[in-house]
């Protein structure tokens, strides 16, 4: 047989950052280099956004990556949830957040918004290191498109 | 017999929430009564902080809340999962950002911290509502110690 | 103690259910009644959604209700899982409609649409009985609005 | 061994979708191909469905596919879950929406029709893009027989 | 409050079959009181299908049974499962039937009928009890409509 | 390494399914080869059941299967469950039944016959293809030993 | 509502336990006093099997029992498993064992005895305290009748 | 890469239960092969517990094995649980009867020792065929010493 | 009915630590009073331990609890989990070292003692504060006997 | 496909675990060749921690690494949960005290430090043997850092 090559975008992520760390590039270095921001950066090539073809190869030829990887990075991605990934300990502490505060973020939306939700797909995230004088700390900020419960109907 | 009264921390926020939206009173106001951030003070009247005794009585008098309800929150609270709570749309949400974007999130960390994890424990979390012409939008800030993994002893 | 009196949009809605079965009315009588599509109007009362009070009077006083289910009828409501629920026939076989061809229609989104959603916050539902020669048929329409991934930042 | 070579329904899917991908085919064109509608196509594509040969045959010579992957089109599926599939973001809302509407649309059937279920067997699904001011909608429209709870029995 | 008395079918039916075992009334004499078949009978009984009024009042006069009993009985059912029941030893022993030779069943309804489910809805199932030397047989026939997948489309 | 050649009993059941399939042998021609029941044939091949070794050969003669596949054919199974198969829709639909219909089951089995189980071990099923004015039915029959609870000590 | 006083059997035997235990009678005078084995005395009591009214009583009236717990003891159980019982560390010790030997006991039953299982329902269990010079022991002995993997039809 | 070649110790069990079976050598066999009890030697030729090097190498020269088979038997095992296994018929029936008994044997203990547990680790189990009128019985003995909690304190 | 007045000893636990918060007196006093360690003795109050009568009549005492807590502190334990108190910050953190070193505990205790464990019932555990200059320390000394693996039989 | 040699953590862990097995290097042994403490050291090589390129190195040449092996030791890793080996007797212990005891240290570190947790990112563990009349024992020693919950904000 002879399949067209098939890498998963996820075992494809973990090829190219292991190219990335070798070739001593930072995220920061990458996300510059394709011109996006940092995080979403990361996402998409550790498989959970699709890279358009001129980012995809402009990343390709400054770590001298495979063409299948360089493919890979252009797929449309199944964004599905990796179970254990979410009990890694970095990982595992933004779940406890939502844990602790998600029941006061979804009174505050509803008391200041209405009801309705904050979204995930219009959304975008930040991380910053701010110097703080007991230990620097790591700012993440969520900026998403409240949503309210809308019963609309396109009158098909 | 006669056990004293006993009502958890999240019967007694279920039910305080509840005079607390009859009496018009916004979350923004119950924060401004007892003079913490909103997250903060949605967070413990749910169930997930003790608040000193001082302020809770101040949140009892202004509510005309029972004693055994004043005293639920004064508790130390048990902040263990509600597994169904994680499935509320609103909630949800913030979960599937997680599944998404947590392990950008965790590589950005590693890059520009070190090996280590952003602290849920020493952790302040707001949330703004900004204008924006396509929609307001929920902004939420996360903003956690970096604490690095260190292999201490303390020389008992 | 003489806490709030405070009945669980659920349980309200069981209750509701019960009275409207014996006093004859359907659900297309009681959508009617508060002006409201039937599939919303009978998610709202069985307490996936709250009635304005006006609404939720209008119900009370139509069906003879207790003070304390149309107060249930008029809150926010905790919309999270009840697991077993998933596991009735006529439910589970939406669920598995969704298993069958739930990676069908993501194609077919992604294809015509782009990378992106259907909202589920912005959605209305319709279901319909269309006469077939071989047995009438259950037609479901579902109208969301088309969520594509953005990267929006709020400027803050 | 010579053990004869079997590649999975999916991962000829997986397969078949990156080929048509690169070809430029969209999920409608390989509809148009094969003369079936959208929905059924990428479902059978994908491997929820068996193609008749002389289908398989069709679309194998439009991909160019290897015979192994046109012969695991004509194969008898297993239908079952993939559990991680469900958490994808695009896929999750439509189990959310029947978290959310499932008993409301339960109660309607059970109003309208009487005890029973909307098969998830004699039934179609399409999948439109509705234009609409306030932006583009996905409508998708399930149309399944009523089966009414029935204790029939063959006289063997 | 004065909700109405709400019952579940599920504690009714226990409560139900107390009364009947003290009665010294079978299942099968039930199933003739009430001229219903007698798995159909105990199913309903226990809380998994709906009885007409006058079959439930027939019970009730027969069992002596209060009026919310009898109400119960003639309520639409959620047949959704109960996690723990599956482990009862009489109970798993057909789940662990399932398990063992569900594909094979699987794959001689497909050879002999095509691709498709033997329905669960337009079904009857008869106990019986069959004399053998080596010990008596529980003779199960499970006797349902044969569905093939079928892809109609009602032309709304 | 020169580890002897061990294809699991399961993977050897999909591909002598394929052999099949191609060869246009149906499971009642297979069952009929080898002189089993269909159900136990089918299962047996699929991993379920040990074949004697004259019955794997006479199968693997007159399928031209490789000497490995007839030898796992012989081999004693594991008969574990495989989670996801329990969901494909052919399947799940038993599991439904017993959902629904275990509890009444097993009411009837302790009134016909005592505190006991139908044996899952020694057991037989069939299954029937029964014409039927409205669609023609599975009828499967499931015939098993009743077993007392019995406290029977051996007297070691 | 005056529906007949139903109490669980496991809620029944924690009842009685407590007054056994208060009484300074232990399980093997229990058993003595009932005229059955100390595991099957034990395992009734608690809720796993139905006691003759005639043992029931017996015991009823040693121990002082309320009409409702003698009435308990002789209903037929409902036997499913109580999860989190399973992670006592006293009946988890069990469970680790199956899980580090069934495997190899399942090999030397099929090595032995034939394709089959040992019976759990013609099953005896008693449990022993045996001095040893190391720690007295526990030694626990399974006694159940091999069922080997028949195929019966009962020729209905 | 030349990686030391490492095969699983589960997947060493299967391959020389394999062998051993076309040997025609029994367990009991290769119990008195390497003058262990048998239940011991079959958990540890399966995995659960490693030989000392001159029995692998009894057991290897006797079976022909390879090498790295011989090596694999001397591991220190992972003893952890292979979920499915556990639905395996013969060996679920220890886990019911632990599902069963396992409170009335925690009750036993506790009576008979005081509270503690019986060891798994230090415990034999033996596997006997013992004949009986009404068909040959298995007996297994579990023999396990009795631990009591004790809370002692090294004194370090 | 007059069913003998049972409390859970969970339950117990949670309403005696709530007199002894109000009480002022600090665990360690608690400890101190009834001469037991500290964390065996919030063990036992919380429902893990039983105390001897004595002891529990102690602390009833300088309590002032109600006879039923008093009683319900001498009950045997069921030690089973909570499945959710595992989730909450403090006690995850526990589960999260095992997670991350249990591999390398094991291979340590194989590499120093041989193959075994480390008992969970002959144990001790103490919990100290230490000051260290970067802040104070939580110091767990886990303290268990070592028990190899060992085939002892008692030669019943 | 010339995709980078990428060998997981884990896979590497294992791979030189059975080389220094076989080199008759203990863990002791390669802590001291690191300089690091055996439980970091143990932790590390099996896939939790990343070692510095220098002490990978030096690893590497003392056991005769392959330099794939060497370069799996220095990369960050995923610490996430394989859920399997918390089942492994050795390690299932310590969760079990976990279970048992976590409430009563939560319930410790409140009362003597404060609401919080103890580190286990900044936290070290060792674990001796202790010579004991009735047996060696293992003392494990887990010293974390005291992190109060404090609502720091940075400022930004």
């Amino acid at each position: 047989m002879t399949l067209p090559q098939i890498i998963s975008k996820q075992a494809a992520g973990a090829a190219i950052d292991e190219v990335r760390r070798k070739s001593g590039l930072s995220w920061d270095a990458v996300s510059e280099l394709i011109g996006r921001p940092p995080v979403w950066t990361a996402a998409a090539v550790l498989g959970m956004h699709a890279l358009p073809p001129a980012e995809a190869e402009r990343l390709g030829d400054a770590l001298g990556l495979d063409a299948a990887l360089v493919d890979a990075l252009t797929r449309q991605p199944n964004r599905a949830a990796e179970a254990d990934l979410s009990t890694d300990p970095t990982i595992y502490r933004f779940h406890e957040l939502v844990q602790v505060y998600g029941p006061a973020l979804k009174a505050l939306i509803h008391d200041r918004f209405g009801d309705g939700i904050m979204s995930a797909i219009n959304c975008s995230i930040s991380l910053d290191r701010v110097a703080h004088p007991d230990g620097d700390r790591v700012v993440i900020t969520i900026d998403g498109k409240f949503l309210p419960y809308a019963w609309v109907e396109s009158g098909v």
